[in-house]
């Protein structure tokens, strides 16, 4: 039995269940509280199983699913950034990328090294598995923050424009996705008011 | 664009989300809390990617993340059934199964059946992957129970002869893992009588 190695993989395993303790900005689908890290990696991971389909590209899901499995354990260390929030966003990319270092090397090097690659790919947004990583990373809290009637939306006083910005890379990982996703979650929450018409450029 | 197989994928997609709302007994590693079952999900599927090397037989990684990824859905109508406790297990099996034909059912057929027929094979333990799965379901919480100094063994007074019986076969998805957890993880919190010893046949 490899010893070391089993340790590494089980400090790391333990380690990242602090990934459980990080609460996001968007609410359950029924408004009762907010979600965590690892809940909308759960979500998004069993969501890419099943849209897969709609990729533009073909896509590797079990690559695409480990992508969404593991993106967001930088937030151990760095926090959750708000999408639309303030100062924090200029130290994200210097905050995750330490959190990274450390995170990742927890793991037998052959394994930290090969996640450590994922999480850029992801950050890196060029491959088709980053581009579909990145279109579930945000069409699933649109579709969350839909069904709680846009209630982080209204909470936050978020403008359309905003949320046009967020996802101006949205439609390279699936243009079906983001065309679908535009019309169920965005027009009925622009219409409602839930989402800002004008303003915020 | 197929409007109705989308609105069904989507209806599914909202449907699971309740599947967080579900707590488990066991603690988070640090104690805080009880770990949700998304987050329970979330993070075996993520140690099956990083310990598939040690399964006793050749698995299909993706086919055995998705396993995880579902195996709990049930949950959403029948609720979570605690591995050591009373009556609730009697009825377990009828209520998951009525819970998985509502819960797939809303998925287009031929996904729906696809994801019914893995969490069968899950329930089933037959196959190499659905035996890795169930190893995973059986250390994950062993690792956090003892993370959390044994917890929750010692507060539902859990004993050895109950843990074994609990793990009768998870040696059968990975004869190194459950050596190294019942070394690691069991017999710690056996000499510190977090885990009674004798009794409860």
């Amino acid at each position: 039995m490899n010893q070391d190695r089993l340790d590494r993989q089980f400090d790391f395993c333990r380690e990242i269940d602090k990934e459980k303790e990080i609460t996001r900005q968007t609410y359950l689908a029924d408004g009762s509280r907010k979600e965590g890290d690892a809940e909308h990696a759960w979500h998004m991971a069993l969501m890419t199983i099943l849209l897969s389909e709609y990729a533009n590209e073909k896509i590797d899901v079990l690559k695409t699913v480990t992508i969404l499995l593991i993106h967001d354990l930088v937030e151990i260390d760095a926090g959750d950034t708000y999408a639309y929030g303030g100062q924090d966003k200029e130290t994200q990319k210097t905050r995750e990328t330490a959190a990274a270092e450390r995170i990742f090397s927890i793991l037998p090097p052959d394994q930290g090294a090969h996640l450590r690659a994922l999480w850029e790919e992801f950050e890196a947004e060029e491959t088709p598995e980053a581009k579909f990583a990145r279109t579930m990373d945000n069409i699933q809290p649109m579709m969350l923050n839909a069904a709680s009637d846009g209630k982080s939306w209204a909470e936050h006083g978020v403008y359309l424009q905003q949320i046009l910005q967020r996802n101006a890379h949205t439609a390279e990982g699936s243009q079906e996705l983001w065309e679908y996703c535009a019309r169920k979650f965005l027009q009925p929450n622009l219409d409602k008011g839930r989402i800002q018409k004008n303003g915020k450029e």
